[in-house]
């Protein structure tokens, strides 16, 4: 008995072979270099938790600039030192920060940023889904993003996806500051969307987050404090003051390849898919990210 | 600092108080017996790991009749004695059987059973989504199960949602037997919908799978035998020859309940929501289960 195989590797053509539809995999290996944009290191924040793991977030400064100002300053500072998560609740989300400790705000926060759930539609260069999307008259890519949006109306935002990152907040108006965090771990909760400000994702590490034990109090807090996970930093990859590298990339959601996985993933047509759907929702593309060669 | 709240309690109203939108849990606490349905004992399958979890998964004879007799059948022989969980794909699939050993099946599994991936829709009672899906023509609800369908066509299927169970298999025309089961534990992968016969979903203990460790391998295989999770048992909850009441039940979804439930999913606007999204996908409705009053 063999196991079972979602995704099948890439496919090599005998002479005899019939042509095979590639799979979104395919596509992604076979990308060229200038389809890839990079992630500016201003823009990566990375989480390091005492039990080793570590987790990688890209920042979306085009959509929730206050709240991103925040978490910049934040992760300057020494607000994290003794911030734990502290909350992991079974398909929903993992939540950390400094869990209703009434914790200063240092220099440069600021402490009732603007609702920054929507952003002016005008100015995003938009890549269609080409499906239909049940939360908002559209739903699409920008800049490597998930984004819903009304054309009619004119607003965008950033997508409640798996591996979003959001800002914990008590109830309207209140928007958080960014000193809460939590990332979305199970089906993408899209009723959020539009209700809380995202204001990034997870590019790696995920698995530190998903895999943690769920809290057993209701909305998956951890009874006790001994199950908390403790962070051991959060900093931004860009040094103060130096220039640096980018280490991540994504792939342009404006590139032909981008638009060749789109295709593929709302038809997938290979070795072992038989049925296409014609069709895909934004939070089941997946926009790939990874190093930079070398890095 | 408070801690984000996604999800408000019940609300008691004062005389003051403006009157709330109720949350879904207020819908679900407060539907009548009448509107929850038994889940019979012969579909509930108990896989119980030696590591003490426990993970109850409910069969969908209706859906998929003969991977589900071959999954009974199984459940009453040794089949799943060395067995193991051997597999965690982050968003994607936790996996679980015999991987790659060559045990023979007992008696009463068909080797090469057909392609439940559809059933005819006639017969099928359906409460629509009421909101359009990406992956089939329509989408709703029967008997407690999320399902895509084509009135047009006739066929139905249910859809890999959060917590579905599907069945292992290779390449087509494979089908499976049900001697490798997956349950889905990340965004719902709704592109393997028509593609693998689902027979079932987590109804209880859904953490014990969705936080294991990620395996390394390519597609999340475990890279060491020493990091398989062991399965102590699988077995049907009803006992051979026993008559035996429900532990479980759903919420009908013919009932004003459910059809109310469905209508706030949709359009969250309580204490934390301010802007309802005016729709939702399938797989973000969650079909509620709980266990019977004293189970």
């Amino acid at each position: 008995m063999r196991p079972l195989l979602l995704v099948s590797a890439g496919i090599a053509l005998g002479a005899a072979a019939p042509a095979k539809m590639p799979t979104p995999g395919d596509i992604v290996a076979n990308a060229p270099a200038s389809a890839w944009k990079p992630i500016p290191p201003d823009d990566v924040l990375i989480m390091e938790l005492k039990n080793g793991g570590r987790v990688v977030i890209q920042l979306a400064p085009d959509f929730a600039p206050v709240h991103v100002a925040n978490i910049r300053a934040l992760a300057r500072s020494d607000y994290w030192k003794d911030a734990t998560v502290y909350r992991v609740q079974d398909n929903y989300v993992a939540q950390w920060g400094n869990n209703e400790s009434e914790k200063p705000w240092p220099a440069g926060v600021t402490a009732k940023p603007p609702a920054e759930y929507t952003r002016p539609l005008k100015g995003l260069r938009v890549k269609s889904l080409g499906s239909p999307d049940p939360y908002a008259p559209a739903a699409g890519f920008v800049n490597g993003w998930p984004v819903a949006y009304s054309a009619k109306a004119g607003w965008a935002n950033l997508a409640h996806c798996y591996g979003s990152v959001g800002v914990g907040r008590d109830l309207s108006p209140d928007t958080g500051t960014g000193g809460e965090l939590y990332a979305v771990i199970g089906h993408s909760p899209r009723h959020l969307d539009r209700n809380i400000a995202v204001v990034g994702r997870v590019i790696e590490g995920m698995e530190n987050l998903s895999s943690l034990p769920r809290g057993t109090e209701a909305l998956g807090f951890y009874k006790d404090k001994a199950q908390y996970v403790p962070i051991a930093n959060v900093r931004l990859e860009a040094l103060p003051g130096a220039a640096q590298a980018s280490t991540y990339e994504y792939l342009d959601t404006q590139s032909s390849s981008f638009a060749q996985y789109l295709r593929v993933r709302a038809n997938r047509k290979d070795d072992f898919y038989i049925r296409p759907a014609g069709g895909v929702d934004l939070c089941n593309v997946n926009v790939p990210v990874r190093r930079r060669p070398g890095r």
